[in-house]
């Protein structure tokens, strides 16, 4: 029954008959692997017997540091996150690192209030995946030289490290897709343009239709707020009203294409007889939608592990492993592209042949909408 | 481009014009609302002007509290857990609480390790969604004094509070729903045994297809060892190679239903004309599956909510709002049980009409699986 409270390190040294720097070091996840796995094993089973808790509060004071990262997103519970944070979380673990999450709502105010309560943690690092392309909260951390990585979507601001979808690559393949099967009048459901993956995305479709030398309507961009169901429905309602004809909507993520597929159903315009429709992200179920949604994987896990690679690397960089030399160093900033993978279910297909089932689908829609 | 290192709460309460423990107050989220608004607003700009930062490290040294919670969870990625987590983080948010998230992966060992590294940091309380039945850590936390809450699944030891979805309820719901549309031969794909979502829905099914006075076939049971698609095609595979008759299939939860939809279409069996198939939890996106699940709504984000909600109040209970007197005391154990809600969509409908057109598609079954 004795919880070890009192065992202060060096009793753990003596016990195991080891020197207290050697102890210290086999119980630290970061510095362990420079122990002899025997040594290591005879300080745990000291540490054990005599109940010893490693302080971590204590070892914050001492060293500067907490071992802990603090990683912003906009709402875990969309389901593009869930996934990238545990990629996050399993890299931190292996490095001795604990990830506090933090929603922000994609509100400054909130995250700026978050961001300070992390500070006063003493967190070492911070991980972003609520990038607007111009974010006040990246001048501070760089400012005050705590390391930050961006995760999914950038800023303008390229001295601090970032990990995104080659966004790019992904809107030429959805081009090339459409272009291919024939389509010739594609509209446009973009992300919002204050995001790097709103951007990226309609420049890179944009490019590419025009790098296939196909003579094209013009492309129909209508803006979206945010990234949601309801904002698909809003956007692909003004492009039906908008009257432009198109045989294609390509959308800035899936959540906007289930919008644009409602809207559709509700229009009883046939998803892909007459309107193909592609997404960007391939979420969980998007093979089990009505029709399954042709779209763009980005490698979610794999980019929240690299996220924290590229963090852990900057904490260890600075100071390196010996706690007692903490402190901010310049830190290599990297850009890590990761690649995307077009994924063709259902809902795309040729275009109508005749051009007459497309305008008199086109004049229902107008008369359900109006 | 100062830091505010050095600036200490007494130098803020003297620009403020207020006392030290007013000062303190104001800027604790946990004690604020007991300061007026003018006068918090007043220590608010004060710590602006010198740049003060509240060191929350040497604050847990000197109170034995972090304001941190560990939030166990055996996988974010799953869908279920993610709004359970932003109910959980909102609620600790608004208290002054940071939410650790730790991914366990049902692996025990893991688990402990994880734990471990929590209590280093001093973290207050804990969360856990990974209960099993027979769980020695909340043994062990119990022991410690640690305020837990369990999330979702609850132990057997009732020494600890929880939150948890009335199961039962919600198979009665499922059991009456099926039985109005005619079905007798009902089979049975349930989760884990060694779960309490497991055990409380096998059991809720039994008793009420036992209330509702039917002879049925018996329950086909086909136990799984995780809550997965695979484990739903698996379990599914045998139960149409048992041979046993039946024109519904209830399952533990919706990814189970996923499964065992999938393995009838690719038997060629009709879902629901020859089966009907109910999941439960109502994950995303399940009323654009096909066809649409008929299934029972948990209230995930609600139930996270009401687990911080526990937790918190232990946590004040705890030595209440004056921070020098911390210190386990005897809590209240609370068991919440939140209403669930029956949906229904497309996967459920009347039993085929001619026994002879049953036994056929169970022919073609046979054929395909054997």
């Amino acid at each position: 029954m004795t919880t070890g409270r009192g065992i202060r390190l060096r009793d753990v040294a003596r016990e195991a008959g080891v020197h207290i720097a050697t102890a210290s070091r086999a119980l630290n996840p970061r510095t362990r692997d420079r122990v002899h796995p025997r040594t290591a094993a005879k300080v745990d089973e000291a540490a054990a017997r005599l109940g010893y808790e490693v302080n971590l509060a204590a070892r914050t004071l001492r060293t500067q540091r907490s071992e802990m990262v603090g990683v912003l997103i906009p709402d875990i519970s969309r389901p593009l996150y869930p996934p990238m944070m545990r990629g996050i979380v399993d890299v931190l673990e292996q490095h001795g690192y604990s990830a506090l999450l933090l929603a922000t709502d994609e509100d400054e105010q909130r995250e700026r209030r978050l961001v300070a309560s992390l500070r006063a943690r003493g967190v070492d690092g911070f991980i972003l995946a609520t990038a607007h392309l111009r974010h006040p909260l990246l001048a501070d951390a760089a400012t005050l030289g705590v390391p930050t990585v961006t995760l999914n979507r950038t800023a303008t601001d390229a001295s601090v490290s970032s990990v995104a979808p080659d966004n790019e690559a992904g809107m030429a393949d959805v081009a090339t897709h459409l272009v291919a099967l024939g389509h010739r009048h594609i509209a446009h459901v973009a992300g919002p343009t204050d995001t790097s993956t709103g951007q990226a995305r309609a420049a890179g479709l944009h490019q590419a239709l025009g790098r296939l030398g196909v003579t094209i309507e013009p492309v129909v961009d209508v803006a979206t707020d945010t990234y949601s169901i309801a904002e698909g429905v809003r956007a692909t309602r003004r492009l039906l009203m908008s009257g432009a004809p198109f045989t294609a909507i390509v959308t800035g993520n899936d959540l906007l294409a289930l919008g644009a597929l409602d809207v559709l159903r509700e229009n009883r315009i046939d998803c892909p007889g007459q309107v193909s429709v592609t997404g960007f992200n391939d979420l969980p179920m998007m093979d089990r939608v009505t029709p399954a949604l042709t779209t763009v994987r980005v490698p979610q896990y794999e980019m929240g592990r690299t996220a924290a690679r590229l963090l852990v690397a900057q904490l260890l960089g600075e100071g390196g492993e010996d706690e007692a030399s903490a402190g901010p160093v310049a830190v290599e900033v990297r850009h890590e592209v990761l690649p995307v993978e077009l994924i063709v279910r259902e809902s795309t297909g040729r275009p109508p042949t005749n051009g007459a089932r497309r305008p008199s689908g086109r004049g229902r829609v107008r008369a359900a909408t109006g």
